[in-house]
This record gives C-alpha cells, structure tokens and sequence, in this order.
C-alpha cells in the first residue's frame, strides 16, 4: 500500500546537486547503497538509445548495483563511442570515490540530444561526491529535483510491504510514448529478491504502468526504469511486492501524464469490449493520441465524433457503431454517449462539456462485448505544449 | 503541365451556395457532367466511414457517375442506416433535378460527426438545384469554396493532356493522415478513358500524393477523391494523363500541408537511402508526425536530436547513427549535420536556424547507402492548431 508520509529506504543514500552543466538548476544526482544490490532495469526501445542506456545494459547483466549516477540538461545521445566512453569514465569516477567497482553504477543522462557531456564540469562534480550523499529525506528530494528536466514538480512515492520499504522517484515531461520515455524512474528497497525474479517481475510492472502512458506519442532514447534492492529486510512476500511495486508504478505514471508538458488535465482510458487484448490496446493507444482528442478535452468540447474517428483509425479491427459506448466521469458524475441511439438530443452535451473542465477524468469506451479491455493514462494537448516545445534548446 | 491559369473542363458545370445547414457561408454544391462520366475512386480506410462513403462506394460499382453533391458543416458519420437513408434520398433530389438516374450521383459530405443531416434545410436547397449549376470559372469557384471546412482557401488546379484538360479541385485542413484524410478532392476531366484503367491509374496517383502527406496523424471518417472523365475530348496518352494527374495531385496535396490547421510552414521531407521501401515510409511519416520535430520546426528550432529520436523510434529498423545525414533546404540554401561527426561545433546552428524561418523548406534524411527513398509532405504544430481545435464545433 502506498503511503501517505513519505518514507525512505534503510541503507540507501542520495545526493542532488548544481554543478552547471547548463545553469544555476539542480543537474546531478545519485543514489548509493551500502552494499550492493540485486538490481533489475528496463530501457527504451528507441532504436538509437542514449550512451548512458548502452553502458546501463551492460552493467545491469550480471544483476548487480550499488550506484545510479545521474545528470539532466545533456542526453549524451548521438554522441558515438565518446558518450560511451564518457559514461564510463562517470562511472569510474563515482566508483573510485565511493569505494566500489564501476561496473556496479548505472549512468543516466537526459536533456538536449546531440552534444558531447561537459566532461569538465562533470569530472570536478563527482570530486567532492562522497561528502555529497545523505540518508536525509532531503537528500532524496534533492535527487528527485536533480533529475528534472520540464517537469514542473518532483514525482516520488513510498510503501512498505511486510518488514520492507519500496521508494521511488521518476522524472516525465515529454517524448512520453509507446514505451516509456524521456522517463527515468529509480526504485530502492530493502526487500530480499534475486535479480532475476526482479527483472521478470520489473518487465510486468513497467508494461502496465509506464508503457500505458502517453504524453505526445514520440518516444525518448533514454527511458529507463531501474530497481536496486539491497536485502536489509530480508526476504518478502513476492505477490505482494509485485503488486505494491505495480501500484507505486502506475501512481508515478500517472504523475508524470499529469505533468505532461503543457498540460492542464490527467486522463484515465479505459477501452473494454474488445474482441482481443491486441484491439484494446491499439484503440486505447489511437485515442490517447489523437490530438484531435486531445485538444478537444483541453477545449472541454463534448466533440465525441472525434472519439469514433479515433477508434475507426485502427484499421485492423471493425467496430459495429451501434454497439459503441462512451462513458465520462469526473467530479462524482457519469455521462454516456450510446452510438447507437439516433436521437442525439439526448446526449447532454452541456453536462459533459462541464465535466470535461475538471483536471482529472475517466474516459471509458466500450467496443463491444468482447470480453478484453485495456487501460492508459495520457493527458491534453495544449499551446503551453507548443510553446514549450517550440522554444526548448539552443 | 499544370497551367499558371486556371481551366475548366468541357462539359461540366458547378455550383456553390449557402443553403443554412450551419451558418451563412458557402455550404453547399456541386458537379454535374452534360453525360454519363466513366468514374474511379479512392475513399478512406478508417473503419467508421461517413454515410456517403458507404453510398458512394454502392454508385461507383459500375464505373459510372454523371454528378457530385456535396455539403460542409455536417459530415453525415456514426448516423447509421438513418445515415445512409439520407444520403441516397439526397442523390434522388439531385437526379431527380438534373433529369439523370440516382445512382449516378455521388454523395459528399464533411464537418461535424455524430449528427443527422437538417433534411428540411438540403431537400429546400435540391429544389432550384438545376438552375445553380453553370459552367463558368465562377461557379467552379463557388464550388471549390463551399466544400471548405477550416481550410483558409480554395484549393484548385488544371492541366493540358493532348487535346483534353483535367481541372480538380480540394478541401483539406485537419484529421490528415495516413490515409488522405477530411479530405475531398474531385478530378474531372474530357479524357476518354475506361473506368477500369481509370481506377488503377488513380489508386496509384493518390498513393504518391494525398497518402503522403499528414497535418496531425488523425485519419478521418469521410475521405473522397473522385475522377470523372467524359470523354468529349477523345483518347489520350495514358502515360502522359497518369503523370499529369500525379503532378496536379501533389500539388493539391502540398496545397492542404500548406493549409494544415494552424500551420505556418510547409515542410517536404526525403528519406533516402533506406534498406527497403517500408523502411524509408515508416521513417518518413515517424518523423513528419512527430510532434517533437512539428513544434521544433515552428520555434525554428535547430534541434536535429529530435530528428535522431523519431527516427530510432521505428522500432522494426536499425539506423546506424555514423551514416544518419540530415540536410535542410530552403530559400536557395541547404545546409547539412552528419551525426557521424563529432565536432558539433561545425554544425551550423545558427545557420540552420534562419533557413527554418522559411514559411517552405525541403529536410532531407540520409539514413545509409540503401536504395530506398520516401517524400512526404507536412506542416509545423503551432498554438493556432490547438486553439482551432480545443474549441471548434459545439
């Protein structure tokens, strides 16, 4: 069960920083465990992942971290070989000042693509590092600041399952879809689980959480997901772990939808009906990013002919229209669209053009009676999108 | 050749007019030909279609078609058999008028989804219908303005086979992509050509011109492109006909990227070098949908990282990023970055970012040295999109 008091992890330390990579804001962060840990990590898809995500998978093959060592404003991506190299060198010197081997620190980067890391800058950061990490709650707020780059706000949760504690942080804000994206999101426990059992459970959690969000549909080379679990507490009950792991998850994957950028509104999506779980997911997908959809429920236009243009663009599957239903709730309230009554006097535009102005609603599309259904999180496309991404770099 | 001066065509006659389905602007009009016209067309592949695609589809069975009827404002979808009723019963007004047979008429109609046809408000303006149509620039003007949704402008153009003159006409704006789109575009001409090459000949065209180009990556419910050729000219060069026709629509298709809702810029984009054909269209269209890419285009934004991520993001192809080349053109200039150089200082930034303040540019993507290459067209994502869309309709 997730907590309301935020609570860190016994034998984890944390540490966020400026060190000017491009401003006076927080840029570098990590997190350290005291012994190492059985560790577990999923990564973008992207074709052309960031260095930091390379050298990432490589340490992660034998399951075993101790380190996460972070920098936001550069993405170190496109950057060949030398991002390689520079990452590893990062990872080096974190190793060296904290007493442990390199291979056990996973490196992420996120910010602009295309330039070389300030090598510089970064080698004089980790000098002092040692001295940098803390076991204070405010040290772990200072990570999850570090790691920001358009969020406007820190995303972190806690919970406790049997005699351990799971705590997470994560970052958003654009380039959010089909498989997580610009997205890093770190878990810490003190819960005892071979890596192994970690990285199948991890895979499950992560598909239904952070790869059914969508901000805007573009996909970053840097996503990662990563879990440290240092054992402390000794072993756990695995169904429960996985299901509290599951729930911070989807807590954190709807923050990030909520502070997609630009964003005024959070929407839950929920597709039933459907004669495959294939359909569900391709109709949910097609809705939550149809910016047709999108900049309707921004506008809190009852236009729902766009939501059957949206399911209709699935070529792949066939949807009767006069079994076709959609719900919206929000604020208590329920209102339903049935596509298959003619008479459309009796959908009460006004009532949900009113409900749509609430900042967070349920979506529900019923296909059918198939017996699937599938559930994403996105949010509203905006000017603040726009401008915001207009006017990002250089 | 498409000609600078617009041409009509021989043998058909238009009309344009406000009838009140919405407002007082042009809502109403069409294409009557002095005989039966052998006729091809390409209709939308989204699962939902329009009522009068579905009735179109029935009276373009037999390649013959004699008239066009459209209306703006209403787009007769997700209204069932109700729907379909009252398209054909439209299609019986206008024959019945125009002294020819029903299924001779094909039916149009664009604008809202989800509301029946105000039958009164048409069947009052079918009445005086045969008196409207008349042969001059001005009714084809007429016509070409009342089939327009958001688009700004009429979208025109003709051109010279031999001895016959194809003249076509376009309404674009929104819901562009993949597959055409709310687009209309009807082709007429005094060819003599059977339906049956006709309908291969167009099939063709439209996959080369109106299916490669994309506003905002929704696919609408009501897309039509209709050719009716006839005859009165006599037999033309095929080849020389399909090449012109090709010419003409891609400049109707370049005209609504032009025309996107809310956009600024039109943007021409080359793949080449692709391992295969699917290769070079994936890639083409991840990136010309990419929002990320469409905003970074509006801020004149030379942040060619987003490219690298759009690209990677077809996830069923490797790009090696040591051979990726993007080149930007516009207004006599064209300037390149190779992500396979490391010295980023040399890329020209500033440069790049002056040339993408061209309200038209050419990007090429150099993705390798295979044979395969792509062009699509598109626009820039601005705030003009999401405000014309957060509250249009309603």
């Amino acid at each position: 069960m997730i907590e309301a008091k935020i609570q860190t992890v016994p034998g984890f330390s944390w540490f966020g920083k400026n060190i000017g990579i491009k401003d006076q804001t927080l840029d570098f962060g990590g997190i350290l465990s005291d012994v190492p840990c059985q560790a577990a990590g999923v990564f973008t898809r992207n074709t052309m992942p960031g260095a930091p995500v390379v050298v990432g998978r490589e340490h992660l093959r034998d399951g075993v971290l101790q380190a996460v060592i972070v920098n936001s404003k550069n993405a170190n991506v496109a950057t060949q070989q030398h991002g390689i190299d520079d990452s590893k060198r990062i990872c080096r010197m974190v190793a060296e000042t904290c007493g442990i081997a390199p291979e056990l620190v996973l490196p992420s980067s996120t910010g602009v693509i295309g330039r070389r890391l300030p090598m510089d800058v970064i080698t004089r950061g980790c000098a002092t590092l040692r001295q940098d990490f803390g076991k204070s709650l405010q040290h772990a707020e200072s990570f999850a600041r570090a790691i920001m780059t358009t969020d406007t706000r820190p995303k972190w949760v806690s919970a406790r399952v049997g005699g351990a504690t799971i705590f997470a942080v994560a970052k958003g804000a654009g380039m959010i879809e089909p498989n997580m994206a610009t997205m890093l999101s770190y878990f810490m426990s003190d819960a005892q689980i071979p890596a192994n059992l970690l990285q199948e459970m991890l895979a499950r959690v992560v598909n239904q959480s952070f790869n059914r969000i969508s901000i805007d549909s573009d996909t970053s080379t840097s996503d990662t997901v990563v879990m440290l679990c240092n054992g402390l507490a000794g072993p756990v009950d695995l169904k429960e772990f996985e299901a509290t792991l599951l729930e911070m998850a989807i807590h954190l994957a709807k923050e990030i939808a909520r502070d997609g950028e630009g964003a005024t509104k959070l929407i839950e999506l929920a597709v039933s009906g459907a004669q495959s779980a294939d359909q569900a997911l391709l109709t949910a997908k097609s809705v939550i990013n149809s910016p047709l959809v999108k900049t309707a429920i921004y506008g809190a236009d009852p236009n729902w002919g766009r939501f059957v243009m949206a399911i209709g663009k699935v070529f792949q599957y066939t949807v009767d229209i006069a079994d076709l239903k959609i719900f919206f709730a929000a604020g208590g309230k329920r209102l339903g669209i049935d596509a298959g009554i003619l008479d459309r006097d009796e959908v009460p535009l006004d009532e949900i053009s009113a409900l749509l102005k609430n900042s967070e609603m349920r979506i529900e599309i019923v296909l059918g009676d198939g017996p699937f259904s599938e559930r994403v999180w996105g949010c509203d496309l905006t000017e603040g999108y726009v401008k915001e991404n207009a006017y990002y770099t250089t």
